[in-house]
């Protein structure tokens, strides 16, 4: 799956009055010197968080828009908000007339400082809370603006929460710890490693603001966002310091106490001081102003640039992925293992979905809401199950041609023997998270669908079984997945596929296998990955093939220049509908995969069944791994 | 092929004496306020040119290297040259132990930034011949010395310059015009269409450095720089206005002169006014001091920052790729045909080689050396033939793994029956410009050679064969070329192909596949590339396999949301060696893409050596083009 979707039904909020009050509080003295002309209301967090909690949904607060990209931007007589292709529809239905559509990869359509030029007085002030607007956008857009005589401005109080009178407390979930049985190494270790990183580098002080990465850092996990087992914190760390920020009353739990040996620290370097959340600034203004004059402050360029700023210029060093992150990308073998378990459990919990689906849809009373909690439901029976770890793509034809598709009570379809069902959904377990996407068919599919699917089938096998050289991007493996279709004159509008956290985001850096970005970081044993093809014919059905993979060592024949090669080993293990394939179109080797692939599915997942005495979901993983000739 | 080698005997230059004046220079206030602590020479020109005339070789002049990359900086105690793995060896044989030689791409390897900044005193200047440094380079270069407090100074006078006596005159070959016959399209169209792209864009004025580019507009070529059919020459380009900065001299031909409509333009803005190749700095300052508050000068991002730095930074426009460089990559109807032709004549001289080539080596007289010149005979006989494209590639045996290759007195191997040979090689015609490799053996290659050789073939089949939509960048396309040879656990260390000019450099931009440039555009039908996997066995063998290709529209069974594909035809029309191939590990459609080619490599080549009477080569080719089974 790739990312988050609406759960509100499709009327406009109406915002006059709202649009009021803020323009109200851009001129309000209160907040600054002088008034602004316009504020700038992006989507993220101060985490810069794919998912976010319900205090931070300020952008739909002020314009309705509840998709999971866009920004908005209020000026004295306009407002206007950009998302991108997948979101014209629905933001056109949340949005009153007061604002303004911007849809973003049209080429009509100004970008947000083309616009802003465009319509402001000269000499304006644009506003910003800095602590959500990353330090790399920060650098764009204020560049723009002064180059037209403008200036961008940070205000400190956000303007959306002064006129946002209901707005929800931050969540401060109770705290979970991870103990050595799950993660593999101690939070000890993991900050001695990050230590001898920066040590290396020559720098000093680590300001850590994503969540998860500070959530893997400590083997801490919290549920402050849905999907997400994360919780609201920063921590900085420096060579003898290590500072956690956080709700301090979620320390008063004596497990969370002892994990983090906040009594009994073994050694001062490994003491852990806490202050709350909203400490950081400060604490971290103090850090700074006790530089040495050589001293060097590691900070992620995304992280928000409230924090970026109080380091001086000449101490900063702002890097696109930071040592937490790559750290957590390369699994150790606990968290393998874990991943391992938490696959066999998802999939024990899909077959039972698959073999309750046969038996119930010729009775016309599944949908796709039930159908997405039907997987849930069985889901929650395994064990270690948390929740889910993305909102469930369930779609019934037509609806699976919409790439980010989430039943709504009103685009609810029946599941049917006539139609092909796309189900992309996944599932936080203690040890580990999953993501799996299958597309079947309950009747008989029609020659072009399962041709499609082919090609899709093709693409998915094209990646899995690559053998490729130590150091290889993610993306050079992009367009494996797409040679297929391409040569019958198809393609898909989505990446390949995303990093995999462990009990973490289902969607992590600093890997992926996609046409997009080139700034991933070279593949390497440990590192877990999606790979999702998929084909979207408008308005008929949605194809997607998808497994999480773990990237392990390979030995082709030679070994070039003694670099080593790499390939996928499968985690996902759920059986891809032979229905659904036209087996003519496969050659010998991926009819081998094929076989193969669901053998291992039988094998390992089959153990399963029989271990937990799931018979009929046991039969129906029998009937559908049998190999094709 | 992919770069310049050398042709000097590998013995070190002594360079005591030259470093002496050198650094007396950098204290000789004659040419600037205060002295220098250091100097940067790199290797190019002031028109980034890859390939440079002999007067610009300062860099060679300095240190002795001649590779075709490569940066010297001399300080008042050091002289380091950093170049890149293709040169380590060369460099340390032509240069003394006056230089470090700074081996690019290793860990301990610094960047020049950081050298400079780890042995200059507190405060240095930096300095560099602003004409041949980029503006890219200038901006990067001087933020880093800027960080460790030092300063990058523009010295106007080129300092080797100062200290070359012997220094050549820069070239001023006589002007070849090139009508509509040849080019499709005349300059003033040409003109037209820029104006056309600087209005769009709400440019007034375009600065033309490129040299390719200059000569692709004005439908000129010239020979001052050896293999590259182009002049040295600048262009500004108003709205009204066209200058042309050259050696005035060579405008005396009445044949330019009728060409330019010198003594009567059909049209004022039409009119070329020309001025010596000296007045671009004074002209380009003049036209900057009339500009309008709004104006905008677009110039390229690697132009010299000589000019680049006249045009004031709120006017100035900087882009990667110039409108003529996009342009120029998308061949017209006439261009292609010309591109076409040109490839059926080499193809005859290449048959003619191979043929003499089956008769000659069990003599024992043939050298890479030889057979390079006999291949330069064989083409020069064919119509309009200019001159080779770049120093032919000719190498047998271990000789063949150095990728850059280019055969010496000391290094000639003999052609045997026992050794695979490979052979990269082009020409230039007045109708286009060619570039092949062949891979051959003309006694029985061994199972090892044969596999590897198949491997490549695989590759090169996989990126000619490839369909994609349109908009589909090159870099996307070059893991198809590895597939084979990964799964192998084989690889290469270059990029798979470079666009290919029409009469003109056998390597622009601005497009190409490799793994490397993920700025390329995107490909387009009527751009023309190569595509040149290979495989190198160090001190054994090297396979390449390389065909220039076109791209041109393709009709796949669907067409998803009406983008269209592309795939490519070769136009290269020589036969691969089928002794080399290890046919059972084709696939069906690998041996009817081999089947294919050779059978249009016998019709269309095969009807030219019936016509021009060649008939040992048209036996030869009969052969060669005989089906696999």
């Amino acid at each position: 799956m790739s990312s988050l979707e609406s759960d509100k039904a499709m009327s406009p909020k109406l915002t006059v009055e709202l649009l009021r009050q803020l323009r109200l509080a851009m001129k309000n003295c209160k907040y600054f010197s002088e008034p602004i002309q316009a504020y700038i209301i992006p989507s993220g967090d101060a985490h810069q968080s794919e998912y976010i909690a319900p205090c931070d949904c300020r952008r739909e607060f002020i314009c309705g828009f509840n998709g999971s990209a866009g920004t908005a931007i209020v000026t004295e007589q306009h407002a206007a908000m950009w998302t991108d292709g997948r979101y014209f529809l629905q933001a056109s239905q949340q949005m009153d007339n007061n604002w303004t559509l911007m849809k973003m990869g049209l080429k009509e359509t100004p970008s947000q400082e083309d616009w802003l030029i465009s319509v402001l007085p000269e000499n304006s002030k644009v506003g910003v809370d800095p602590w959500i607007f990353a330090a790399d956008q920060w650098k764009n857009m204020s560049k723009a603006l002064a180059g037209a005589g403008h200036s961008l401005v940070a205000v400190q109080d956000n303007l959306i929460d002064a006129v946002w009178l209901d707005r929800p407390q931050r969540p401060s979930t109770q705290l979970m710890t991870l103990g050595l049985e799950r993660t593999g190494m101690s939070w000890q270790d993991k900050i001695t490693a990050l230590r001898a990183k920066m040590r290396e580098r020559k720098i000093n002080w680590f300001v850590a603001t994503a969540l998860d990465e500070i959530a893997w850092l400590f083997n801490l996990r919290g549920s402050d966002i849905e999907y997400n087992p994360v919780f609201f914190a920063y921590s900085i760390v420096g060579m003898k310091t290590i500072r956690l920020f956080v709700d301090l009353k979620r320390l008063e739990d004596p497990a969370a106490r002892q994990h983090l040996q906040l009594d009994a620290p073994s050694r001062p370097e490994l003491s852990v001081q806490v202050s709350p959340y909203e400490a950081v600034h400060t604490e971290l203004q103090a850090v700074c102003a006790a530089l040495g004059p050589k001293d060097k402050v590691w900070i992620c360029d995304k992280a928000g640039c409230a924090l970026t700023q109080v380091i001086p210029k000449t101490h900063r060093s702002q890097i696109s992925y930071t040592p937490l992150c790559l750290a957590k990308a390369v699994k150790n073998a606990t968290e393998i293992q874990g991943m391992k378990t938490a696959h066999i459990k998802d999939a024990v919990a899909l077959c039972e979905l698959f073999a309750w689906l046969e038996k119930e849809i010729p009775k016309g009373t599944v949908t796709e809401i039930s159908s997405a909690d039907k997987a849930e439901d069985f889901r929650s029976q395994q064990k270690d199950f948390v929740g889910l770890s993305f909102p469930s793509i369930s779609s019934v034809g037509p609806n699976g041609a919409i790439i980010h598709y989430r039943p709504l009570p009103e685009t609810n379809r029946t599941l049917s023997l006539n139609e092909v069902y796309l189900l992309d959904s996944g599932a936080q377990y203690k040890d580990g998270t999953t993501d799996v996407t299958r597309t079947v068919h309950f009747g008989t599919p029609s020659a072009y669908e399962k041709e499609c699917f082919t090609y899709v089938l093709k693409g998915h096998i094209a990646v899995s079984a690559a053998i490729f050289p130590n150091g290889t991007k993610g993306h050079l493996l992009d367009s494996f997945a797409r040679a297929a279709l391409w040569e019958a004159g198809l393609d898909y509008l989505h990446g390949t596929g995303h990093g995999v956290g462990c009990f973490l985001n289902v969607h992590e850096g600093p890997c992926g296998i996609s046409y997009k970005t080139f700034a991933d970081e070279p593949l390497e044993a440990g590192m877990i990955v999606s790979d999702e093809p998929g084909y979207y014919e408008d308005g008929s059905f949605g194809v997607r093939i998808e497994n999480v993979v773990l990237v392990v060592p390979s030995k082709p024949k030679y070994n070039y220049m003694n670099r080593g090669s790499l390939t996928f080993e499968p985690l996902t293990l759920v059986p891809m509908q032979v229905k659904m394939m036209n087996t003519d179109m496969l050659t010998q080797k991926e009819r081998d995969w094929v076989n193969d692939y669901h053998r291992q599915c039988m094998e390992t997942v089959g153990a399963e069944l029989r271990r937990q005495g799931r018979k009929e979901a046991l039969d129906w993983l029998i009937r559908e791994t049998q190999p094709i000739a």
